[in-house]
């Protein structure tokens, strides 16, 4: 049920990163459930992370990790390895040792990636036993593959790719994610890989994932319910013919960080498309807040309303639950006489109340569609948010109340 | 589906509280949808009303009528009258003024509490047309009839009764209340009204709404949604032959506060359990927090989970989906290894990981009972609270995706 999302656009290689795609039997014998990434040696590596009190080993692991030289990214799903304990953490330090081994490289480099079911032990044998096979698979042009390797419940792989030329030379940043429920990323996001081959000191390379992950993944959300593993990685190998970018300025840092903004937005709309359940793809707009802070408030309240989702899956546009909504949301001395709600260019709602010149068939041209802007005008100052989410569907139900089973 | 919730119980006549149902045919001809309530002369009137600053007009108005002196109040569903901005406020100016020339009384006695579909204008000549028949039909013994009139996607009238003796004499609190969506109220319910003989001083009563009403229907979550026209009214005759309460000591207030804080407590979870789609009735205690806040931010993100919700819904044990929505509750520096949860008796997770007790069996015994206690310990300190909630069933989804056609 995919909204506006096709097959996997041109993804093209990031020379010095590599990809290897085998199976565990992690969930399912034969399903492709570990994917080995290589980074060259040299590469800088920057992640954001889930901010759940409860993150998984994994998550534990790679925080630390990433901090030090990192060499191999290590992804499974079908088992979160969250809510594990401390065995969870052996597990997935085993896990790396025994990539490490097989690469002959320091336990230390390698990074744990885990996503699926909370609170079951991580088959480890399961997974040492594909890690050959994964290394064997090693290529550059393993993209597509991988973004099908690490799908949960994801019904489409996703991914997205820009190149530009500096300089007269090609630098390319390609990216895949998944992620279909639990999203509501916190300064962190589902399981994004994005891969550029810049040469990027990584103190600039951090602070792009950060600004990057929170203009994109930590602006949609499904379901409210921010996961316990969600994490975003960005990888700089060095590989392109070009000086390194050394400072968050520069027509090459520009051009770099226009990209990787680009495939940050293109993977993380493409959660929301393949959103369990979605039917709808919406866009909320919250302009004119007095902060932005206040903006994130109405338009998370908006996005989270399963009143307004649902009439959102049925094509209705019953305006008063975006009012309720907006009335909710905690905003200090909040003056509803000021407040005017658009579904993409119809007006509903002004000077807080129906608009004079809205009807309702004007409302329901614009429900009908797959994708809608729903935008409040705050009229307290001059800050925006924009936030990405679904509608909320029978099929929404289906498949939560279906997980395990 | 409502859960364990039957028919009414027996409801005590109030003394000085008479209730009049009539049928305005606002959204199908003949359905009750018209209830006057009128308070004996010397009555104390106190109310809790939306923190929605989207609040409807009847809320504004009530919330400055309650100030005086009270001797109607006036509902009708089908129409909240909210989001009607200037036009819904003289709507319900009007419908009262009515009233009061019927019943002359000074229109400013009359309160108006409305609910229904929001944004919608209201038919104030219907409404008006059907207010002789309510005031005829007014009768300390319609208590029932009341209940009914109330309802909107309720499936169940709610009522609760108490009695106690004090000094020789019967003292009777009674209270009816409706509700089953957009149901989040935030120091104030969705419409719920009750009465007692008692005579108790304005400020005593105010303090004895806001208490009670705080313990229960501020505790009671659906959908996270708190509506636009959330109102508690409580009324206090006067009529039983016993001193006026005038300080919040004493047996008799004791007494008092015990019966109403009963009645609040049976009515606001017959909302719960009433809940639209709702096949469960979930009780989430937090225990060992370090402030009240914490302790609430833990629940509601529990209650709120649309994970946990459909997990609930399929009698699905996934513990973890829980200790992710603790996780994510903001606690700051939530220490998870000394978090204990359980499923009724059972735990199923000690000291932040899978409990080694646990057995899915033990969690599948108890995710299949229609009331399950979600207990979470947090090892942080003294504090504690109390959330009822349902779970989000497919039901729910078909309600509110079909709400008004």
């Amino acid at each position: 049920m995919a909204v506006g999302l096709g097959p996997l656009p041109t993804l093209h290689p990031v020379p010095g990163f590599e990809l290897g795609i085998a199976s565990a039997g992690i969930k399912r014998p034969g399903r492709k459930d570990v994917v080995v990434m290589r980074c060259a040696e040299g590469s800088s590596v920057a992640g954001v992370f889930t901010l759940n009190a409860f993150c998984a080993a994994p998550v534990i692991l790679s925080k630390q990790r990433v901090q030090g030289t990192v060499r191999y990214l290590l992804t499974n799903t079908g088992n979160a390895n969250a809510g594990t304990g401390a065995p969870g953490l052996a597990a997935a330090e085993r896990t790396c040792a025994k990539l490490a081994e097989l690469a002959g490289v320091p336990a230390e480099s390698v990074l744990p990636f885990s996503t699926g079911v909370i609170g079951e032990p991580l088959p480890v044998e399961k997974i040492e036993g594909a890690l050959q096979a994964a290394l064997d698979n090693l290529s550059e042009n393993n993209w597509a593959e991988a973004a099908t390797g690490i799908m949960t419940t994801d019904t489409l792989p996703k991914g997205a790719s820009r190149q530009f030329q500096h300089d007269g030379v090609t630098v390319t940043v390609t990216g895949i994610s998944k992620g279909a429920g639990m999203i509501r990323p916190n300064m962190a996001t589902m399981l994004g890989y994005i891969a550029t081959d810049a040469k990027v000191a990584p103190k600039v390379l951090k602070d792009l994932m950060l600004d990057g992950a929170n203009k994109s993944f930590n602006r949609i959300t499904i379901d409210g319910d921010t996961s316990t593993n969600d994490c975003c990685m960005l990888i700089a190998t060095g590989k392109a013919d070009l000086p390194e970018v050394t400072e968050a300025s520069g027509a090459l840092f520009e051009a770099l960080k226009k990209a990787v903004f680009e495939v940050c937005m293109e993977v993380a709309q493409a959660i929301v498309r393949d959103g369990e359940g979605a039917t709808k793809f919406v866009t909320v707009q919250v302009n004119g807040g007095g902060n932005h802070q206040e903006c994130l408030d109405v338009g998370y309240a908006v996005a989270h309303s399963p009143l307004i989702k649902t009439a959102l899956f049925a094509s209705d546009p019953n305006w008063g639950r975006i009012l309720a909504a907006v009335g909710r949301a905690g905003v200090p001395e909040l003056d509803v006489s000021l407040i005017d709600v658009y579904l993409d260019s119809v007006c509903i709602a002004s000077k807080g109340g129906r608009s004079p010149s809205y009807t309702e068939a004007q409302g329901s041209a614009v429900m009908a569609q797959e994708e809608i802007t729903i935008r409040i005008e705050l009229g307290r100052g001059q800050c925006s948010e924009t936030i990405w989410t679904t509608d909320l569907s029978h099929e929404y139900v289906k498949i939560n109340a279906e997980y395990r089973t």
